[in-house]
């Protein structure tokens, strides 16, 4: 689809709602930040706030949507959480049952979302910064992986956490941290640079969601919390129905990168 | 009282569950973070937790405990909530009803703490910085003011936020924000500096909490969110119980700065 990479944040939200733009978010709207999702019944949210309070790298919140309520009221404005997002999955008992682009027909009065920051944010900068995201380049979705890391349990959510990963040039593995760790409200820093074992990470080529990328030889794997992580906890706490966006279709806020290193 | 102020976290919570210190903690245990206090019954944190999510300068969370929990799982080792600050105040219906250094008798299996940042954790980093912390020169607690700064409502609590303040030498501005902004869990940058009518503060030398200290000529007063806003926040709403720290008498924690600026 030839949508322009620098449209409104906005406008990509409109092309969302319209069922116009099915497709990975990573390098749209450069230095605006971008959005995980999860919806929970409000009977669940204090624990997932909780949950997000004591896993501050993976489940970053920019917002929490009063209960009910499908607009965000201070991270976007005319954006509605149950369109505007191009793509969501609907986990009922943990498993994943249906993928669609609009969830109007899922929604319910007691529904709490939680807009959680994404790394896809600082790509820009780090572009700007002279180091490549191969996913970009190669025109696929970032790679994530279920790792062994054990994410801080709360109340009835627990579970390990996903990691997206960008190869980098060891020449450029400082100023990937730098960058990176200037923006803690989408990530931040890396959480482990190197040996993918060591996170427990099974086969690089074979990421549990998104697309393997090309690593090139003497490039580093480089690791940051994903906020697919509560899609992890999901499947393994397996609430009755939780909604969350399909990894790497992400919510473009109006929030720019800048305002959120305050 | 003579404790040395580079006693540990540890002993300086021992003394004061003993009651064998009951004063304010600036200056202490040099290089850890302190907290703020708010303990309500679950019924309530929920609301709690949103407030304070949407207000990180204000009430950055460093802990919420488990449902009835009294010990901290995080930030301390063996660090009891109900006895290890020095001084606690019991508001009723909004109401400050009594100040006491032990909430045992009071303590309710339905309660959850908050331990949230406290801006007496840079203090010791700014007089690294050649910064004079003015309270301490002066043997006193710090400056805190009600303002006219609107908190940003979450479920029922809202109100207004509370201030502490530094005056500064204009030469040593530019430092004080830079070295205060690396530690945004104990509220980071200044709020405000210069003119305190410009926040609504009626005046200067009449802080709602704490003591006033001596601004010099050309010298400038500097604010910061302060972890007191609960206790506005509670003032205003008038929920039936909460507990809080006694302003200035705060927590030490094992946690250090160092660890708080990742």
């Amino acid at each position: 689809m030839s949508v322009d990479i620098n449209i409104s944040p906005r406008e990509l939200r409109l092309l969302a709602r319209k069922g116009e733009f099915v497709e990975p978010t990573s390098g749209y709207c450069p230095g605006y930040a971008q959005a995980n999702l999860i919806i929970l019944p409000k009977e669940e949210a204090y624990d997932f706030l909780l949950f997000a309070q004591r896993n501050p790298k993976a489940c970053p919140l920019l917002e929490v949507t009063d209960v009910g309520s499908r607009m965000t009221k201070f991270t976007a404005t005319d954006c509605d959480i149950a369109t505007d997002f191009p793509k969501y999955r609907i986990y009922r008992d943990g498993v994943l049952t249906e993928e669609v682009t609009d969830i109007s027909e899922y929604w319910q009065d007691d529904f709490v979302a939680f807009i959680i920051g994404c790394s896809f944010s600082f790509e820009s900068e780090m572009i700007d910064a002279g180091i490549e995201i191969r996913h970009n380049t190669e025109g696929r979705n970032v790679p994530m992986y279920m790792t062994g890391i054990d994410c801080v349990p709360a109340g009835k959510f627990s579970g390990k956490m996903v990691v997206s990963m960008r190869p980098i040039n060891p020449k450029q593995l400082v100023k990937t941290v730098t960058v990176t760790a200037q923006l803690p409200k989408v990530h931040g820093s890396p959480i482990h640079i190197g040996d993918p074992a060591q996170i427990g990470i099974k086969d690089i080529n074979k990421p549990e969601f998104g697309d393997a990328v090309t690593i090139n030889p003497g490039e580093v794997p480089v690791f940051w919390p994903c906020g697919v992580t509560p899609q992890s906890i999901v499947m393994n706490v397996k609430p009755k129905l939780a909604i969350t966006h399909a990894p790497g279709y992400m919510l473009v806020l109006d929030v720019k990168n800048v305002d959120l290193k305050e």
